[in-house]
C-alpha cells in the first residue's frame, strides 16, 4: 500500500466495470446497499462531530473483526483528513455519495481490496453497507451483503423495531434499510425514442429511475439506474425479485430495439457508432457529457460486433477514468474545466490507440 | 473517346483543383468568363429555338478551327440530347450554369482536354468563354482567354459598340463582357468569426462575394467567390489588377488569421481538424453541406502540416467528387437523397483510407 490509499484504487478500473457479469452488455452493475444504525447513538444529522468520531470508533472496532473490510488490502478513509479531489475520486467510483462529503469531521469509509463492497460511517445514517458487482446478479448481490450484514449484526445492535423494522434518518429507508439498484446501458431505447415512456412506465411500478451520477443527474451516456422506491412492508427478497422481474424485462425490451435497429436501420446505427468512434480518436477537446455519450455509442458498437478489435474492457474503464477527478488525479494537477476537456481528449485518444 | 464524352471528364479529377497553382494553399482557382455575342443574331433570350440552334452551326465551325476548343480530345456537348444527370455534371465541374440548362434545345458546350478552357453556346449571352487555372494567377489566364478570344474574333463578328464595348443581353455585362473570380479557402477567417465584416468591406469596393456554387448560393466549405461586378469603364487589365490587389489582401489575411489561431489557440485548431477528420473517416451518412465543411477542415489541417500523411490532391478531388450527381454517375445509378448521403460517405471513408 502506498502513503495515500486513494493511488491504490487508481492503479487498477473500477471492478463493476469489467463487463464479465451476467446480461453485460446491457447491464452495468448491481448494486445492493443497507441503511443500518447503532442503537443508543444519536442518528447522523443530530450527532455533533464528537458523537460521530465515537460512533467511528466503534465501527472501526466492529469492521476489524469482519474479514473483507477489515482485513489485508482493504482500505479505510477518513474524508476529514482527505483533500477534495481525493474525496471527489471516491464519488466518482460510486463508494460514496455528495451527502457523505458534506459532513467531513466524523465519517469513515471502508473499501474492500476489489471495491465491491464498502461500509460509510456516518452517511444519512450511521451505516451504509455497500455491494456492487458487474452485470445483473442481484441473487448472489444480496446473498453477500446479508453475510456481511448478519457479520455486522453480530457485534454491534443495531436500532430496530420489531413493528417497522430497522430504523433509519429518513422515513424512506426504514423498514428494510434497503435500496437496489441496477445500471442499465438502454442506448437503443435512446436512440428509438422509447426512453421517455419507458422511464415513466417504471414510474408507476413505484420505481425510480436515475442517471449516472444518481438523484437528480441528467442521462448521460445511455447510462440508467433503476432502483426500488419503498422500503417499507415488503421482504428482501419480494423487493429484489420485483426490480429483478423489472430489470429483465428491460433488458429484453433494449436487445430487441437493438436488433430492430441493426436490421432496418444499420446505417443511422453505423453512422451514430462511427460518429462516437471518431470523435474519441481525434477530437481535441471533450466535455465529460460528450465523452460518456460517445463512449456510450462506442460501447453500442462493441456489444453489436461493429467494434471487433477494440478491447471493451477499456472502454467500460473509460467510463470512471474520463470523470474529472480521476484526470486531475492522472494528470497530477488541478486542471481548469478546459484543460480538463483537453486532458479527457487526449486520454481517449491514448486509450483508443492502445485498445485498436 | 468513349460513347459518352461525361464518362471521359470523370476518369481524371477537375484540373483547377489539383492545387499547383500560385498561393495554392488558400487560392483554389482563377477563372474568367468573356460574354460575346455575333452580330446580326438575335440575343439568347430573344431567338427561337431554330435561331438558336443556327447560331449553335455556326459558332461549332468557328470552333472547329480553335486547337484548344475544337482539336483533339476536346469535347462537345448538346444539352437537348443529354440526360438531367449528365447535365449535372457539367454543373458541378463548373463548366456550365443553371442558366445555361434552362434553355436547352439550341445550346452547345465546348471543353478543351483539361477541362481548364471551355465555351457555352446560347447561355445568358451567345457565347460565354472561360478559362479556369489553379491558384491565383489572373495575368496568365487573362493571357490565355485574350487569345482564344482573338482567335474566335477572327471568324465570327462580335456584336460591338465603340462607345459600350460589347454588347450582352443584361447590362451589368456590357463593355468588357469580362467577369473575373477567384475561389478561396478562408477557413481561418470563418473560424476566427472574421468572415462578415470582411465581406462587407469587399462589397464596399464593388466587388461580390458568393459561395461555391454562384450567385445566391450558401457558404459552404469555407470557400468563397470574390468577383468584379463592374464591367463597363475599365479596362480589362484594371479590372484584373484590382481584383488581384484584394485577393492577395485577403489571402494575407487568412495567412495571419491562420497563424494566430494555430499559435495562440491550437487545441481549439487541432480539434476543428481533428473533428473533420474523424468524420470523413467513420461516418455512414454525410449531407453534401456536412461533407464540404469537412473537407474544409482537413484540407486546413493539411495545409498546416497536421496531416503529413494525407494525399492533399484527393482531398482536392472530393470537394467535386461528393457533388450529388457525381456520386449518382460513380453509383451508376440514380439515388434518393438519403441513399446519396450514405454513398457519399461511404465514397470518403474509401477515399481516406487510400490517401491515409
Amino acid at each position: 500500500m502506498s502513503e495515500n490509499p486513494i493511488d491504490d484504487l487508481l492503479r487498477h478500473p473500477v471492478s463493476f466495470l469489467d463487463d464479465s457479469g451476467p446480461d453485460g452488455d446491457i447491464a452495468i452493475s448491481s448494486r445492493i446497499r443497507l441503511a443500518r444504525n447503532v442503537a443508543g447513538h444519536p442518528f447522523p444529522p443530530a450527532a455533533s462531530p464528537s458523537e460521530r468520531e465515537e460512533l467511528c470508533e466503534e465501527v472501526t472496532a466492529a469492521v476489524a473483526g469482519i474479514r473483507v473490510l477489515g482485513g489485508p488490502g482493504a482500505a479505510c478513509f477518513s474524508p476529514g483528513t482527505m483533500s477534495d479531489l481525493d474525496c471527489r475520486i471516491l464519488l466518482e467510483r460510486r463508494l460514496a455519495s455528495k451527502e457523505f462529503f458534506a459532513r467531513k469531521p466524523g465519517t469513515r469509509l471502508f473499501v474492500c481490496p476489489q471495491e465491491a463492497c464498502s461500509l460509510m460511517v456516518n452517511e444519512e445514517d450511521q451505516i451504509r453497507l455497500q455491494v456492487i458487482r458487474p452485470g445483473l446478479q442481484l441473487e448472489s448481490v444480496w446473498r453477500e451483503i446479508d453475510v456481511l450484514d448478519d457479520e455486522l449484526g453480530k457485534v454491534l445492535e443495531f436500532a430496530f423495531d420489531d413493528r417497522l423494522g430497522y430504523l433509519t434518518s429518513c422515513p424512506t429507508n426504514v423498514g428494510t434499510g434497503m435500496r437496489v439498484s441496477v445500471m442499465l446501458h438502454l442506448p437503443a431505447l435512446v436512440l428509438a425514442k422509447q426512453i421517455a415512456p419507458t422511464i415513466h412506465g417504471i414510474g408507476k411500478l413505484h420505481m425510480a429511475v436515475r442517471g449516472i451520477f444518481g438523484e437528480g443527474t441528467e442521462n448521460l451516456g445511455c447510462l440508467f439506474q433503476i432502483s426500488n422506491q419503498s422500503t417499507l412492508g415488503e421482504s428482501e427478497n419480494r423487493i429484489i425479485g420485483n426490480l429483478d422481474r423489472v430489470i429483465k424485462q428491460l433488458i429484453n425490451c433494449e436487445k430487441l430495439v437493438r436488433r430492430e435497429i441493426l436490421e432496418h436501420r444499420r446505417t443511422y446505427l453505423l453512422d451514430y457508432v462511427g460518429r462516437a468512434y471518431g470523435l474519441l480518436k481525434y477530437s481535441y477537446t471533450l466535455s465529460e457529457k460528450e465523452a460518456l455519450n460517445s463512449l456510450s455509442g462506442l460501447r453500442l458498437g462493441a456489444d453489436l460486433g461493429l467494434f471487433q478489435d477494440i478491447d471493451i474492457k477499456k472502454v467500460n474503464a473509460l467510463f470512471v477514468e474520463i470523470s474529472p477527478a480521476h484526470l486531475q488525479k492522472r494528470a497530477g494537477l488541478e486542471l481548469s474545466s478546459e484543460a480538463c476537456n483537453e486532458f479527457r481528449a487526449a486520454y481517449c485518444r491514448e486509450k483508443l490507440r492502445q485498445s485498436a
